[in-house]
């Protein structure tokens, strides 16, 4: 990204920019973006549709803060913005789709859309795609399942960082887990895991704030165990588990079985092979797998049981009463009903200054508050 | 168990009998001691495949150590030996078992075996059971696709004892996930993993042995933290990541995952409403989740890749030189190895003691050496 933070840096923004925007001010302003370097309106809108939504469930890293790197893709032109899918292998319960390059949430959504078509169909769909790029939040696919009241699941493959048990050196991915099922009345589990023990912007967060890692987080660069955030920046991160004693092994395992729904099945490079995180002069080449359940293919009555399991669990006795017992999906729950309350989202100002940079640099009309 | 417990302690074993026995000695043990109770021979020898095959892979809490419990069900008719599985519901790729009450293993193969069906003929097949009794290592399903060139899943739901991150109680069972991939020449990937930071079986050694556990394993039967083994077999497991610091929340939701699969989409019981451990007065109606997918749906040349990516993991320079770095699966391969060049299955005298009494209260030939 060295030529665009170049480029951008050349403009100043004004003082005291607001730091909250309303959803749809901020959906504009990454399709106008990613329109400006050539991404046709379809892409940048399905784009745009995927980073308000981690904005909006509060997971920031996966948002409007990798607006930059999606641009940076076009410019650099590793990324085919204008790129559709292509299905090269297809039964009535999976499919092998070639994603061409194209935007992640545009081969994101189409696989799960054909997989979701599947599941109706027979009950299951398996689509897996290779080809493809940055998809975000995994989640995402998982709940446009859950939306039309199937389970769905979603896993991708992403450039090394975690180590495994007893080894000094990466050798695959984060590899997130993503489960999504639906209850009652718009209730819903949502799951949505990197198989590492935290993700890398947790250490980032720390790094920023100048704080140390739990031990149990990460080694450095020489595969030394280390609390120190910033050698836990450059090195790498454990599964989840941590250590050896605490079955970090099955985290690795875990990380395992999301490379071989991805990499392994498609066909596409796979662990160690995939491009460096920090390589921007060559295509991804990700590979992600889709699955939707169709639940009325099983026992009538599959929400009401969801429900009745999630509530158990909220109602739980928990250890700090100011720390109720929550299920996958609750904390994203409350950020939305923040947002709403405060009728925006609220950055913070460093990445405003940073967007507004950006904005001068493409000739697109900053964040506005109106 | 108390009333077995009793009865075979009336008998006394001589002193010196033998630790090691051969598999198929051990089989014919297990078939004698499971007819003996009034189980069908058929429904008896898919247990004892079961019950040595753990033994093998070196899972001694699951394999022969099991059997009193599994003739303990027989003799309280609290398990239908006789019962074979029923498919309640189906499609091309899905298909919903009523096992019936019968033996966990006989449900198992049934619906994996059906898994396996569908896969061949769609890609993918997608088989849940209600209905069903303990049944054994998760691995054992997984890898019957693993050995017909698919992919196994196989999960189960089991009596709770897993506290979610900030609760105090148990709420689900240590809920496993196994996956087997097939390698080239024989290889394997089988990640047969509890979703709690470990199983209760680690903790029992740890008690027999008069060792503590390390801090993050367990909580006392009041839901504090404890590294007390006698404390923590009395109380509860943490989810894979222990404390919410350590993602903690990430390992539980995986165990919901396992129970979405299981006992809410087959309807049956699920979390706490599956009966205790300790009571053997009731059918234990356990559900499972069978998945098993053709891998020549996807890209050719899958076991070449998932073969490189297993034997570059184990290539990784290793922290420390006398532990290499393992794959899933090589734990147990190293067992199997073991058995084979010591030429039979070495258990703990005190178990085989016990053995002894049980053979004499149930009318059976003891194991025999040779």
């Amino acid at each position: 990204m060295d030529f665009l933070a170049e480029e951008k840096n050349k403009y100043s923004p004004p003082a005291g920019l607001a730091t909250k925007y309303r959803q749809e001010e901020v959906h504009r302003f990454i399709v106008d973006c990613m329109t400006s370097v050539a991404t046709p309106t379809l892409q940048a809108r399905a784009l745009a549709d995927l980073l308000v939504a981690a904005d909006l469930r509060g997971h920031f890293t996966h948002g409007l803060n990798r607006l930059e790197m999606y641009v940076n893709d076009m410019v650099k032109k590793v990324c085919a913005g204008d790129a559709t899918p292509v299905i090269i292998k297809e039964s009535v319960s999976t499919a092998l789709v070639d994603g061409k390059n194209g935007l992640g949430p545009v081969v994101g959504n189409f696989c799960m859309d054909l997989a979701i078509e599947k599941a109706k169909q027979t009950g299951v769909g398996w689509v897996c795609a290779k080809g493809s790029n940055h998809y975000g939040i995994a989640g995402w696919y998982a709940i446009s399942a859950s939306k039309q009241g199937l389970l769905g699941m979603s896993f991708t493959n992403t450039s090394s960082l975690v180590v495994p048990t007893r080894g000094k050196q990466a050798l695959l991915g984060t590899n997130p887990i993503a489960l999504a099922a639906p209850g009652e009345k718009g209730d819903d589990f949502v799951l949505d895991m990197a198989t590492s023990v935290v993700s890398g912007g947790k250490v980032e967060v720390a790094c920023m704030k100048g704080e140390g890692v739990p031990a149990g987080w990460a080694l450095d660069r020489d595969g030394a165990p280390t609390t120190d955030a910033e050698r836990a920046l450059d090195g790498f991160l454990l599964p989840l588990g941590g250590v050896e004693t605490h079955s970090g092994y099955k985290g690795f395992g875990l990380g395992m079985m999301v490379e071989i729904f991805c990499g392994i099945l498609t066909g596409a490079p796979y662990g160690s092979n995939i491009r460096d995180w920090t390589r921007t002069d060559q295509p991804a080449d990700l590979s992600q797998c889709f699955v939707a359940i169709d639940p009325s293919f099983f026992a009538p009555g599959f929400e009401g049981r969801m429900t009745d399991l999630m509530n158990h669990c909220r109602n739980m006795e928990p250890e700090t009463p100011q720390k109720p017992v929550l299920v996958a999906g609750d904390p994203e729950r409350l950020h939305l009903r923040k947002v709403e309350q405060e009728g925006g989202i609220t950055y913070h100002i460093n990445q405003i200054n940073n967007l507004w940079k950006l904005a001068k640099y493409l000739g697109v009309t900053p964040l506005q508050t109106n």
